[in-house]
Order: C-alpha cells, then structure tokens, then sequence
C-alpha cells in the first residue's frame, strides 16, 4: 500500500464550503453521522484545549526518528489544509516544534495531527497553532530517510487518503473521505436540528427514557425492577 | 456478584451532611484517614481541572459500546448523587456527551464517574458537569443491552455499592462506605486541624526529619551521613 | 551502582549562572545541543501547564510506596535545587502533597521531578511549586524502609547525578551533567540566534526545503514528484 | 469496604463437587453462563502453559512491595483452595517464589492469582504450582505493613469473596459467587452438551449462519451481498 | 472509508503460487523487501509459538464486543484463506473460539489474525489451528450489531484490502498487496540466496564490519575509538 | 552523561570466576542479596523460556530505528560477553536477527538484553542464543547514525557499565557492578544454603509464620484473628 518516496502535487481536495460546515459539528457528531468509522485512536490529544478546526489532509509519511517529510510536506501545503503525519513504526520522538510550525502557518495550514511527539508546546499555543498528537517530548529528530507525501497513510489506526476531510477538537478526530464531505455535512446539520429540541427538554426533566420510548423495548429485553 | 437486567429503585444513600463535610476535605486526606483503602485507578482522570465533588453513588454497570443504561440510570438520580458507571470488559468508548449531562443535571446530578471514555468535553466544562473517566473519545455507542442499575459494580479497580460517598478531584476519586461517612468525615477533620499547625512549621523552615521526630528511627534503620 | 542507606551531604553542584541561562533555553533546546541525550521519559508530565525551570539536582531513590526519604532529602535542599526522586521499582503512589511542597520551597527548592505519583496538584498549582511526575494519585505512602540521598538514580530512564542540572517546562526534563552547564549553554545561545533569523525567514514563507538547501540531498536520495 | 488488618478464620467455602465440575468447563464457558460477568482483566495471565484449576479462594490483600500477608494466609489454606491476592495500589514486584510456593503446596493449596509480580517461575512450573499474574519480576519485597486475610478484595478488575469459586486455565480465570456454585456447573453441563452436537455440524462444513438461524436477522439488519 | 453491512462475495485473490513462496521466507524477510512497510503492531501474537502461514485475506470489520460478522466471513473463506478482523474500537473481549475455528477450518482457513481478543486457546493449539490476537480473554461477544466482510479495514495500524497476502510467524504479521505478491516473492528469494552466504561467513568469525565494509562510512560518520 | 560516538575498546571485566558462580544462582536471588537493586524493567522478557545466563556486559547505545552499533559492538565480543543494548529513545523495531546473532556467537558472546525488538525468534531458538528484550517485531532498522560502544547505558531503567555483571533468566535481568561480583556471589551463596534448609520445612508443612517467627511482631502491628 505505501510508496516510499515519493510526492503526490496534484491532489484532490474536499469542497472547501463543505469542510467549513463539518468544522462546526465536530468530531463527535461527525463519526456519529458516518456510521461511527473514521476515528483516529483516543490516544491522540490535543496539544491545548479548545481548539477545534476541520481542513484537508496533505498526509505524510514518517521515518522513525526522522523528520525529513515535514518539510518536503510544508511545499504541499495549500490554504485551509491540515498536515496528518503517520510513522512507519511507533515513536515518541518530538517531530515538530515552532520553526515548522510557523512555515506550515505561513503556508496557510490550519493545523497538525502526528501520531507520534511533538515540542515547543507552550509556543505552538501561544502562536495558536493546533496539534493533536500521541504525546509531548523534547526529543529531536534526524534528516536522513525518505518517506512520502499526499500517499494514503494509516495514522493512529484510521486510513487518511490526501484531500480528506480532517475534523478535530477537544474529542478527538475523525477523517471524512473527500467524496462523501457534503453528504456527511448535510447528515450533520441533520442530527443536530433534533438534538437542538431534545437538549430543552432533557433540560425541562423530562426523561431520555420517555422521550427515546425506551420502557418497552427495555422491558421486552428483560428488564426489572425491585423496589 | 453482578446481577444483569435489574434496577434497584430504593438504596440506602449516606448522610447528606456527611457527604458535604467530605467533599472539604478532598479525595487524598479522606482516602488517608480510611486507612488507605477504596481508591479509583489513577488513570481516571478529571476531564478539565479544578471540579471538587461528593456525592452520593447511583451506580450503573453497562455493557462493552452500549450506554442504554445510562438513561435507565437517569431516572434513579436524586439531587446530590454522582453516577459511577462500570463497563463489564475494557472499552474507551464515548459513552457519555451533553444530551446526558442536561440530562442528568436536571436530575440533580454533581457529576460522573465512569470507567470508559466521554465526549461533548467542552460542552460538559461549559456547562460545569464534572465528569472523571478512562479517556476522552468521540466514539459514540449503542442501545442493544441490559446491565443493571444500583447494583454493586467494580468502578476503575474500587468496589462501589448504591448509596455510597464518592468524592472526586483532581487528585482522583475514593468510595467511602455510606456506613461510615460520619466517622471518616470526623477523621479527617481531625487529621486536618493536625496538618494547619504542621504546614506552619514546615514554612518557617522546621524539618520534617525533627517535626515528626523522624532523626532516631532513621538512625536505628541504619541511615549513614557522609560528608 | 546504588547505595542504600546512605545520604551524601556535600555535593558539586553546577554553576548557578549556568544553570540560570539554560533555563531560558529551555528543554527541547538543551536536548538538541546535548547531542540528543539526557532527557527523561515523555511520560513524566507537569501537573499543571506553563512552568519553566531550572535548578541543580538533589537525588533522592525511594522504595515502593514509601516516602521516608523525602524527608530526609528536604535538609540537603540548597537555594536553587530541583529535587529529583526515583523509585525502586515501578510505583504510581501519591509521594509528595503539600505539606512537604512547603517544606520544600521553604528549603529553596524550585521544583520535584519524581518518577510516581503526587497529590495535592491543586494546592501545588496554588502555591506555584511545580512538579513533573508520573501521574496523580490521592494514594499516600508510609515511612519505614530507608533509600537514599544524592546518590546517582536512574529517574524515568535517565542518569541523574546530584548537582547535575534539571531543566524542565511544558516538553519536558533534559539533565545537564554538571560539568557541561557552561558548554551546553554556550552551545544553546548559539543554536537559538540562527533559530531566530530562521523563524523570520519561515513566516515569510520561505521554504525549509530552500533555507536548509534539502533540494539535492533529497533528490539524491530518490525522492521523486508525481504531478 | 476493606479492613485492614483482620483475619478471617472461618469461611464458607463452595460446595467441593461443584467445584471440581466448574473445573472441567474451563474459564471461557463458566464466564459464558455467568452472564458475562466475574472475569478477571485479561492482563493477568498464566506463568506457564496448560494449567486448569478450580477452587475455593483464601483472599489476600497486599500492600506495595510488602508479601508479610501471604505468609499469614497460608495457615487458613485448606486443601483444595487458591489463593487470591489483590495488592492496594499498582506494583509489579516480585510477591511469590518457589519457597512460598513450597509452603502452599504442603498446606493443600492448587495454585495462586496474584495482581503482581512473582518469580522463580521456572521452578514453579517444574513444582507444577500454577500460578496466573499480572507480570514475572524477580524484584522481592519486604514484611512491614499489614493487609487482610478472607475480606472481599478487588483482584484484576473482579470482586473476590473468600470461599467463592475460582476456575483459571490458558484463557483466563473467572470467579464464581459460592453460592451459585452448582448452579453455574449445570448451566454450563448444558451448554457443552449443546456445543458438542454443534461442532461436529460446523467441522461437516454447515455454516453458523445456517445453524444459528441467522440469515434472516442479518438481513433484517440491513446486510447487503454485492458480486 | 469502512462500509457498513456489506459483503463482497468476489475478491480477487493473489496468485496461489506466490502466496505460498512468501510463506517459506517469513514476514521479516518479506517486510524487508516491501521496503519496510505493511507490518501489523508487535502487540499482536501468536497464541501458540511455531505457526508460520501465509493466505490471502478474507477481511472482516466487527463491532466492540460483537462477533457477529465472523458468521458471515465464515462462508467467504476458500480454501488457503487467512481471517483478517479489525474491530471499529479498541476491545479485549475473546472474540473466536473452538466452534469458530472449526467452522473456519472446515471451509478451507489457514488461521486467523484479529485485532482483539480470542480463546479457547488450548484446543486451538491442538487443533493446529493458528492464531495471532491483541490478547487472550475468556469473554464472549454479543450478535447484534452490523459490520462488514471484504471491505478494505485497519487492522492492528495496517491497511488490509481482501485478497492481499498475509505472511504470519512468531515475528509478527505483514501484509501484501495482491498485485505485487510475486513481485515482493521475487525480492525475498534474492534476499534470502544473499544472506546464506553471509551466514556462513559471519559463522566463521569474519565481521559484519569487513563483510558490509562499514569502517570507512563510520569514520566519516565520525566514529572514535578510545584505548 | 552519553558520549556519541565513541568505542571504548578496553574494559575492565568482571572475574570470570564471579560470574559463572552469579548465573547458578539466577536473578532473583542476586538481586535480593544486592539489596534489591539493579533490576532491569519487569517488561524486558526472554524470546523463549527456560534461558539462564551470566556473562560480561559490552554495552552498546543505539538510535531509534538504527542498528549500525551493533555491527561495531560485535568486534568488541570476548568470550564470555553479553551484549546490552540501549535506545536513545523507546523503539519497537527489530534491531536483531540471525544473521547478528551468528556472527555475536562466532564471538563469545553468550546472549543480548536489549531495550527494543528482535526478530528471527524461531531461528535464535534453534541456534540457543538468548535474548530478552521489550518486544518481539519484523521490523527491521537502518544503519545511518552513530551511537556508541563500552559507555554507561540506562537500559530498562537500570545503569549498566561495561564489564558489569549481567545475570539473565526467566525472572528477569539484574547488574551486578564488576568491583562487586565476587562479594555479591558469597552472599548468594549464604542466601542459598539458608534457603534449602527452609525448602524442606516448609515442604514437610511449617508454615512461615512460625519458621520466621511472624507471630509476635504481627500482634504487636495489631493484627487481630476473627473467628
């Protein structure tokens, strides 16, 4: 499946006003409309909290302790993309720190999702520069090993084609295939029109069990209660 | 021990003025003074800092990727309790999200503790339901399963029954038995008074080592000084 | 190569100026310039965001679940030490709360990095004491077996030597051997004024693959471009 | 829920003949017909293959680093019995050597759980004294602090009671309320007369999907076969 | 990505022959020579030492606790096929056990590979039926909820697409697109004709220093030798 | 504390008489005569059982994903040597293999601890050389940057110095500092006598209690016996 060196330019990327509207949603209710797939692995958390952000996917494909890509990936990087950076094996190296990160800024990312380290936390958030990542580490990386860029790549167990959709928040991220952005966002807008209505009621007392008509289908299932 | 498909409608719960005399004291000096037992895992973790709650435990037992019992749970909540949910294997799941929380919160509810994932986290800071869990996940569940309700669970390695005192910050989550939240509540008080006068001394400079007249002990184990 | 029962009372400790620049440069930089050597674990975290510093090591090795030697290492505290406590075998206890942070910081001490557990995080984040440490756990620790004091430890997979410096922040803990701090900082000040004529460059969108001239070497390495 | 310190003599230990049927079964099907509850995390495993066993359980609890108590429990062993030891916080020393072993094994003991470390292994599988636990370390550990005999403790994640079943082979191990003993063993006598007639139909080549009947529930669920 | 209640009854295949050449090289050899990619996680394992197969997939995707979809794989298999389940989140529950290994068996399976948990272990040993799981575990698995078979999955953090080759042994698992299995068959065999020789020169005491002529880039690479 | 790249190619060695004493008597007692230190991580485990070892340690420090040290370490073997093996950073990979291991034999060498992954675990079986490592992965590494040889390694979390005692079975890994290999032997010696003496009362049915003479100061910590 992967290709070892080489750069996709010419990818295809989700409609743009269609990514915007995902971003409103968030990961939750996204991976909800998609069937519940397309989640990255809980590990992978934010940098900082509050930020959330949707984007396209220029993926990248990581050597172990070698950060070469990043910048080959960097040159990829269109307005309103997300960088999603996978490692051909598991590492806790620091791969990315605040001299990236203002590149990719400058390029016009929106963000940045590795599953492995990143560094210079504390100046990514000032910069307001997001991050989802596996965890936090000062350690360096080398320049030494070609990986690819715009390739599909598994990163933290969910597969990322380029061009995707990349929507991340406080709860995690979930990955929409380019194809299916609009629908997925009409599906959303969908859900949450209903949730809008039963938040009031919920919070007026009135019980999910009444109002999911679940007594029966709980009693049929064997239910009991003992007083 | 578990019993599958019941809920038990009328439990025992603690003094109320117990459990709010334990919530001042917090979860290190009361899981101090029970003799150092009936702590959660510390991998529970507050999902944002700050939250310091006791309660009394309407407790939920669900199954793997199924959160029907939380809604059969919501009914069961009086004003004061916290839910403290198990799940009957290992699963990172987002059971819980801010449909729930309104939910429960209108139930009277202070807060959750479950053995899984959540999500909806800045919706749930937002609105200040304290939840501590396993992980933070936007993988959403379904509704197929019984467990059961106000059954005695095994929450994060700690055995819970309905009724008891939880209390939750950030330094973790410790049961006490309903039986004895007075006697525990005035415990702590007393090991409290003892620790103002300490932290004291210990500020102007005085030795813990002479304090708690700790130089002969350490001398009679062995300890040598080498200059 | 561990002695037990034995507290060494005078120790070399590094060059304060040093020891104060390599503050400012702090871990991930350090790391970088040490050849990429010295750094704890990423798994030790601070219990709350935002702390920067630096300070000379007091070395404390503890048993399981016993925190006597804390103790006895607050009275070789200096003005300007970082108390950094390895455990003799994997623990997640509560050590360390704040009676002895007051102790501590009472002694001069300017932070804890401890391979297990504390409490108390709260308090800690009130009084401005910072910790970097394993996790969190209300699980206190009793006071019968001796270890010892600035003897060498292995905390969280690095050497530590007493009077070694400790530098520690948002990314992480990077140990200096004392006998380094000048060089290392002359090397960090170095490396830190290119970085600052680099970050300039990148945000106006110069290319890292241009600034560092990667073109040819990746090109010679294969990397080929698939429009 | 724990008290420190006490000794239960006299238990109610479960019907012996039950016991031994449980045995055969294995922990796979008695979890089965338990409903689904009772088993220990799958973390804890055997130190050797091919052991199966059933018995009554003699509970230990532990303190980190500290075996004192499973000295005291071998004086309440009867023949017949496992030891089940749960330990107050996490720790992965070493509790349990082939002298211990020596000493269970002459008191009538059939083997050990243990949510910790245990060494000697390799003697222990020539003693053919089976033992399931979370981890193998030679690390031993010190007789300072007490803990209990025959209270109820959490061990891996499940409530023990002394005196309650617990049957462990190379799948895990599961713990059967005494009470239930019996009637567990008939649920699962059934259950593998039916699994018998079933796998000689399954290696005759007869799909599940046939013999279970579920084609038409699939496709009521919505299943879809695409050529 | 995933699709959800679908089967794909026509796969294609990799060839047969080169299916069976990947076999006798092993997977890391055959990873190797892919170019270091298509490697599943170390964390998966054998459940019994000495198995080494190759097939070609039969893919399955499973819901958390729910192993309703290895029915309908069952009747996909041919001959030489090997299982491939991925679970949609992480879970430990003991997913396949005899009957399904004797069912899998009787259509033609080579073994099973499966990003959760299996058991029954013992009589699958015996009945040589291999198996390469995240864990061992007693708990069954509900039939409930939908998933797919042949649909293109993430398991264990590797894409497998149906009919890709599956190279197991006690090394671990990789996978290999079906187009490219003679190709990669190909590389290996040279591999393995170059690395015989080279056993027997390393046998015979000379260096892998000498052999690979490595002095000379390791001391331009800056290599010291110190007396 | 590391020095990169840099072989240090005289060492002092332990008595060779030392060590093959230390091997008899296995890790776990070694490490308690030690006083229960220089214990490698209970993560570290042997590829196949029942492997018991001593031997000299050359030390090697490895990059994340990069074996070229151990080609440079293999020169430095002498009879008798066990090689152990550090990352810089945690590491999966497999950094070992046959073809290593045959030329380490055609050394001396006598095993390999190493803190990351090996592969070929069949064929070093067959061959007999033991290794014990984090993890057994087909994934193999590059030779592109310089560690060293002979310097002061943490690995597993214990220091190692070359020439240090290194003894290895199933219990684990303990160093033995070179200086105390013989004091360290007589000590395991005396332990050992002790030990078969108790072995045979506890057999004939002494319990521990009274054979350590437990009873009274149990009492005194206020144990208490409930009939």
């Amino acid at each position: 499946m992967y290709e070892i060196g080489v750069v996709y330019r010419n990818i295809e990327r989700a409609d743009r006003e269609a990514v915007d509207r995902l971003r409103a949603f968030g990961s939750a209710t996204v991976h909800e409309v998609m069937g519940r797939v397309g989640l990255l692995k809980p590990y992978m958390r934010p940098i900082y909290p509050g930020a959330k952000i949707a984007g396209t996917a220029v993926t990248v494909l990581l050597q172990p302790g070698d950060n070469w890509m990043l910048h080959v990936a960097a040159e990829q990087i269109h307005e309103g993309d997300i960088v999603v950076a996978a490692i051909t094996a598991d590492c806790t190296d620091g791969y990315f720190g605040d001299l990236l990160a203002t590149s990719f800024k400058a390029r016009g990312a929106r963000g940045l999702v590795i599953d492995a380290g990143v560094r210079d936390v504390r100046t990514l958030a000032e910069m307001g520069f997001p991050v989802w990542s596996r965890c936090i580490s000062s350690n360096g990386t080398i320049k030494a090993t070609l990986g690819s860029v715009n390739v599909p790549v598994v990163c933290a167990g969910a597969l990322v084609n380029a061009g995707d959709v990349v929507v991340a928040d406080d709860d995690g991220i979930v990955v929409v295939p380019a194809a299916l952005a609009s629908r997925v966002a009409d599906a959303a807008k969908k859900r949450e029109d209903l949730e809008a209505d039963k938040r009031a009621k919920l919070a007026a007392g009135v019980l999910g069990l009444d109002m999911y008509q679940m007594r029966e289908p709980l009693a049929k299932a064997g239910l009991r209660y003992i007083d």
